[in-house]
C-alpha cells in the first residue's frame, strides 16, 4: 500500500515565477499544474505575454498580485532580484529561441531555473549557461518530462543494478503523426513555430522529439554517444525542416542504438517506446501506457512489472503515488520532475549538500547533451548520412 | 489541438472544507490534488481526525489557518455556517459508517456536500439525505471518480446519440487482487475497516467495487436495474464479508446484464472493465487503459477511439485535457468529477438555474442506487442466488 | 529448440472414414486437414452427402476408390464392417440430430468413433452411446478442438500439479458476433440449422459455444458441475433459440464458476477466454492468441509464458510443433486432438493397454457431460433462472 | 462464410520429391505438412540425407517406394527425368551452401523448383538459376513464408490500390533472441551451421531474418532499394558472424526505410514486424498476431482488420481459410506459398500460359533480391556504415 505522498509544510514553500505560458499556451497550463499537484511551490509572478495588457490578464486570472506582473523577462528578473521574498525560481516556457536570453538574465540575477527542452539553439548557448550557472552556484532543470515515470525511473535502477548485464543494444522510437500533412500553412500554431528555423533553430523532429528520445536512452543507461550517422527526412512538400527522422547511434562502451523518430506517423499519437538489450535480459518501456514495464531474462517468461503493485527499486517507488491499476499519466510524471527539483531546492535552500542522487531531475548536462545531439545529427545529414564523431 | 483548460478566475474560486483524510490516509491526498488541479476550489477549513492535534498538525502542513481547523465534525459544522466567508462546501472522506451524519450535519448547516462512495449504510439514510438535500436546496455530489474519465463520457453520448442502436447486454467487470489473503489480520488499515461490517456495511466487494460497475453501467447507458439475482462468495477463509460476487441483471428496458466483481483474482490490479452490446454497434472500455475506446460497428473493422487524437461528443472532448497519446490517468478523472461539481455550484451561486447537462456530476440519486444495489445483492445472495425486484 | 513431430510410420497407418463433410461444407474440410496433418490416418471411405452423386463426387475429388464411396451412412458401416481392410474409425461431421444414429450404428458394426460436438440431443442418447461403446470396447472421440491447443494443456498440468493453488473462482467467456442480426433468414445455411430446434436442439448459443465453455473448464480443472443458474436470452427478434447465455455455476469442490456465451456480441470474432483464479495464482487463456498464457502468482510479476520459448509441461510440449513466435492456430489444435486419438487407437490395435494419460483426447464422458450440460441450462432458465442440481 | 478451400482433384494431383529434411530436421517436415495440408502435390522421392541409409529410413517411414529414394541429389536429379511418372518439382531444404548445386542439378534435368531462403551464397548464383531457369522455362518458388499469410496479401493489395497514398517511410524489424548466448558451441546444430561462414555464407542475421525483412518489404510495397548504409553487430563473443543490424535504406521511388533484425533481442521469439506510412495512412502487421491488420488513416480512427471477419482484397480473402477469430498461423502460411506455386504450375503443365497476377509465390527475383541485399549489406557495414548503390 501506498502512502499518501507529502505535501511540503506550506511554511518552507517555494516560490516561482513563469515567463511565457499566457492563455491559449497548452504548455504553460500543463507546468503550472504539474507545480501545482504537490503543492512545492506557489507561482506568485509572471511576465506571461510580450504584450503587457495580456500577460496582466492572464496573472490576474491566475490570483496573482499586481504587483508581479511583469511585462519584458529583463524587468521582472532585476525586479524579483531586489524583492526581499523574491522567487525562488523561475520557469521558462516560451518558443525555443527565447530560452537562451531569458534563462541567462535570470542566472545572471541569482535566481535558480527550470527551462522546457530543447535547452537552446546552439552548444555554445549551452556551455555559456553552464558557466554561468556554476559561478553562480544555482539549480538549473530542464523539463524532459518522461524522466519522471516511475517506471522509466525504474528501469533505470535495474539498468544500474545489473539486472539485464551488460547493455548490448537499445532501440527508442518516437512516433507520431501531427504533421502527417502541412499543418503549419494553416494557422496552427505551434506548427508553425516547430516548422521555423527562426523560432526553433535548426531541425524540428530532431529537435522536439529525438531530444527526448536521446535524453530517455541516456537517463536509463547512462549510456554516452560516441558517434552517430543521420539522415534527417522531409517528407511533406514546402516544409521547411526535418519531420522524420534515423539515427544510428555508436556509444563509447561498445554498445549501439538505433532511434526513429517521426511526426507522419500516420495512426501514432505519441508513441515513444525504448527498448535496451543486454546480456542478461531487456526491458522495454512504451509511454503510452506508462505504467507497466516489459521485463525479459534469458530462460524465464517474460515479465510486466506493474507500477504499485510489484517490487520497484527505491527512486521508482518513491514517486509512484496511487496503487496499481490506477493509471498515472503525464501530468504526475511532468509533477514528478518538479518535485525532484523542488525537493533539491528546498534543500540547497536550508544549506544542505546535495548528494548526486538528489539531482534526480535532468540539469544542464542533459541539456546541453540534446543541443549537441541536434548538431550531430544535422551535421550527419548534411553530409550524406556520414558517421560523425560527437565528443 | 487542445486549448488550456481555463484556470476559474481566483477572485470567483470556491472554498471547501474536509472532514477525514488526516496525515497517511489515501484518499484524503486524492481529492486535495483532484482540487488543486483545477484551482476551482480552494481548501480553507478542516477536520482531518478526530484527534483534534492529529486535526491540527494536517491542517498546518497543509497551510491553512488554525481558526478553521477543527476537532470535530459537527462542531466545523456549526463555526462554519456562521461565518460570513463560509466554505462552499465540505468534503467528506471518512470510512462509509460516517458519511450519514456527517453529510447531514453540513446539509442542516446548508453547506453543500461531496462524498465519497459508497453514499451510506442504508437506503433509508439515502432518502433522508436527499429530502434534506431538496428541502435546503443543496448540491451534493458523489464522487464515482470513473464518470470522469473522457472517454466514459464519449461512451454515454454515444449510447445516447443512438450509435450503437439499442443495448441488449451489458458487461461490467471489476476484478482485483489486493484481498486474495487475509490481509486485515496483518494490520493493513484499509484492509481492515473494509472487511468490516461495522464499518463498511453489509457487503465488502460488493459495495466498494460493485458500486462502482453498478455506477458506470448506469452512467453510460442509462439502464435502471428490475431485478437481480446474486452469488457473493467469500473466499478466503475467516473473512467477515464478501471477497468476490456475480450478479445477473434484468434491466427495466428488456436489456440484460451481467457484473463480476471480485478481490481475489490475482494477477488483476484494479481491471474495471464494461462492455454495451447493442442491435447496431458495441463499446468496451477499461480502466486500466482509459484513454482509449474499442467501438465496433456491425460489418465494419474493430475502431479504437484515441482521447485527445479522435472527434469525440463535446461532453468528452470537453474534460479532455492534453493532446492524444499523452497518457491522462485516475486524477484527472477524479478532477473531472470536482471540476464539473465546481462549475454547477459557481453557477448555482451566482444565481443561474442549472440544466440538467450541468449536473453531470454524480449526485444523490447515484449514491441512492448504489446503495440499494447493495442492499438487494445481499439479499438476493442470502436468499440463496434467487431473483429479487429492484424498485 | 523443438525436434520435428514424428509422422507415423506409413505401414501402420490408421485408416477411416467419413460421414457428412460434403463439398461446400465447412468443417468436414476442417477435419480432413486435420487428418492430414500429421498423417496419422488415411480418409478411405465415406458417405459425404445423402444424394449419391454428391457424394461420389465428392470422394473422388479427394481421390478415393469408387467401391468405398456410399450413398447412406448405415450402408456404410455394415460394408466397411464386412471387409477385411475396414477403416479404423469414421469421423462423424453432420448437424446434431443425426450424430446419434450415425454413431450408433458404426459402434454396433464394430467401428471406432470420432463424431463433432455437441455429441448428441439428449442424455439418454449420450447415456445409450457410453454404454454401446463400452459393451463394444470401442474408442470414441468428441472433438472440442480447443482442448488440442498446447497452452490449454498447459493451463490442465498447472492446475493438476497445484502450481495455483486450491481452485476458487473459474470465468468462461465465448462472445461471437455472427448472429447479431437475423442471419437465418437469409439463406446462410449454417445460420439456418444451428438456429432449428429440429436440426439442433433445444439450444442454441449454449449447445454451440456454451459446451466449448463447459468443456474447457472441465479439461483444465477437473472440476465438476454440483448445480447452475442460467438465463438464456434471445435477442434478434423472430429467432427460435437463445443466442446469448450467462450461467453461474457452483461447483462440487466449493470452488464458483461464471459462464458468458454469446452470438450476438459484436466486434467479437470467436473470443472463447478462460480465467482459471486459485489460492496461490492464475491463469488466462485465450483463443484467439492461443500460442501464450498468462500466469500470476502472488506477490509476483505478471508473466506470459509463450509456447516454443517457455519451459512446458510435457503435456504441452509435447504438442508443441514449432519454436515460440511461429504461430501455431486452429488447425493445428485439431490435429492435435486426432493425434491424441490416433495414437491410442494404434496403441489399443497393438494390444497395448491404455492408461489414463492416453486418452488425452475428449471422449464419451466429456460428450455427456456437454449434453447435461445444454439440458440444466435450459431447464434452469424455462425455470426463470432458478438454481438446478446436476447429478 | 468461407467456403471450404478445394483440395485439388486426385487425378491432377502434382508429385514432388525433396532433397534434405530427414529425421530430426525442422524444417523438411514443416514443408511436409504444408504440402500434405492442401493435398496439391504429392510426396514420392526423396533424398533425405548424404547418407544412403539414413535416407532410406526417412522415406520408408514416409511411406514411399524404395525405389524412388536416392542417397545422392544429383542421382536423384538424373533418374527422376528418366521416368515417365517424373517427379513436377523438387523441394530444396538443405543448408544455405547446397541450394545452388541442388537447384542447378534439378533445373539442368528440367525439373521445377521449390527452394528455401536465402537462395544461394552469391548474386552471381543466382543469375545463373535466372538464366538457366528461363531457358528451360521452369518455374521456381523461394519459399518465403510470411508472404503467405492473408493479411500480408491484403497489405500489398492496399499499397497496391493506393489506400495509403503514396509510399513515405518504411520500417521493418525482425527481433529473435535465440542467439543471445553462444548456442552454437553448445552442439545446437541449427546454430552451429548458421554461424558459420562455410555452410551459411557471408552474414547470419542479415541472411537468415533480414532477407525475410527486406523481402516482405518488398513483396508489399513494390518498393526498389537504390541504396543502403548498414551496421553488422556481433554483440557474443566469439561469433564468427553478425547477431543483429541495422539498415538504413533509400528506396528508388524517394521513399526510405528503416530495418533492424535481431537474434540477441532478449524477449522476442519470432517479432517481425512492418510497418507502411503513406501520405494518405499507414498499415502496420505483426508476424505473431498474423491475423490482423492495423489501419490508420488520417482523421480516423485506427482500425483493426480481421482476416475472416472484414472485407479483404480477393488475394487475401482467397487465402483466408476459416472463419475470424480460429487463428491460423505458420503452417498455413507455408501452405499458402505452395498453394499458389502448385496452381501456376497445375496450369503450366496443363498449357495455360499465366498471367502476372498467377505468379503471387516468391520466384527467382524476389530471391536474387535476397542475395544482392545480403552482399550489400556486408559491403557497406564492412567499409565502415558507408552508403553503398544497389543497381
Amino acid at each position: 500500500m501506498i502512502e499518501a505522498s507529502k505535501d511540503s509544510d506550506a511554511s518552507s514553500r517555494l516560490t516561482c515565477g513563469m515567463v511565457g505560458g499566457g492563455a491559449g499556451a497548452f504548455i504553460g497550463d500543463v507546468h503550472r499544474k504539474a507545480l501545482a499537484f504537490d503543492a512545492k511551490a506557489t507561482l506568485v509572478a509572471g511576465s506571461f505575454s510580450r504584450d503587457p495588457s495580456k500577460s496582466l490578464a492572464t496573472g490576474r486570472s491566475l490570483g496573482l498580485s499586481a504587483d508581479r506582473l511583469y511585462g519584458g523577462y529583463a524587468e521582472m528578473a532585476a525586479s524579483e532580484a531586489r524583492r526581499d521574498d523574491k522567487i525562488d525560481f523561475v520557469v521558462i516556457v516560451t518558443p525555443n529561441n527565447l530560452h537562451f536570453p531569458v534563462a541567462k538574465v535570470f542566472l545572471e540575477n541569482g535566481i535558480n531555473v527550470v527551462c522546457d527542452k530543447p535547452l537552446v539553439l546552439t552548444s555554445k548557448q549551452a556551455e555559456e549557461l553552464k558557466a554561468l550557472a556554476a559561478a553562480k552556484n544555482l539549480l538549473f532543470c530542464v523539463t524532459y518530462t518522461y524522466t519522471g515515470y516511475p517506471m522509466v525511473k525504474q528501469a533505470r535502477a535495474m539498468v544500474r543494478n545489473g539486472d539485464i548485464g551488460e547493455i548490448r543494444f537499445v532501440t527508442a522510437e518516437y512516433a507520431q503523426d501531427w504533421l502527417a500533412t502541412a499543418l503549419e500553412t494553416t494557422g496552427q500554431k505551434q506548427a508553425a513555430w516547430r516548422t521555423d528555423p527562426e523560432q526553433t533553430g535548426i531541425a524540428n523532429s530532431v529537435g522536439d522529439i529525438g531530444t527526448h528520445a536521446e535524453n530517455i536512452v541516456s537517463y536509463i543507461t547512462g549510456l554516452s554517444i560516441a558517434s552517430l550517422c543521420a539522415r534527417l527526412d522531409t517528407f511533406v512538400k514546402g516544409r521547411r525542416l526535418d519531420d522524420n527522422a534515423t539515427v544510428m547511434v555508436n556509444y563509447a562502451s561498445g554498445a549501439k542504438g538505433l532511434y526513429w523518430v517521426s511526426q507522419i506517423a500516420i495512426g501514432n499519437d505519441n508513441d515513444l517506446r525504448v527498448r535496451v538489450f543486454g546480456s542478461k535480459g531487456a526491458i522495454e518501456w512504451a509511454q503510452q501506457d506508462p505504467n507497466y514495464l516489459k521485463v525479459s531474462y534469458l530462460d524465464k517468461p517474460v515479465e510486466q512489472l506493474s507500477r504499485g503493485r510489484d517490487r520497484l527499486y527505491p527512486d521508482a517507488a518513491g514517486t509512484s503515488r496511487i496503487p496499481g491499476g490506477h493509471p498515472e499519466g503525464y501530468f504526475e510524471a511532468f509533477s514528478n520532475v518538479y518535485r525532484s527539483f523542488c525537493d533539491a531546492l528546498a534543500k540547497k535552500r536550508a544549506g544542505q549538500p546535495l548528494g548526486p542522487e538528489e539531482r534526480d531531475f535532468p540539469g544542464l548536462d542533459a541539456g546541453a547533451s540534446g543541443v549537441k545531439f541536434i548538431e550531430k545529427c544535422v551535421e550527419s545529414s548534411r553530409k550524406g548520412g556520414t558517421w560523425v564523431g560527437v565528443d
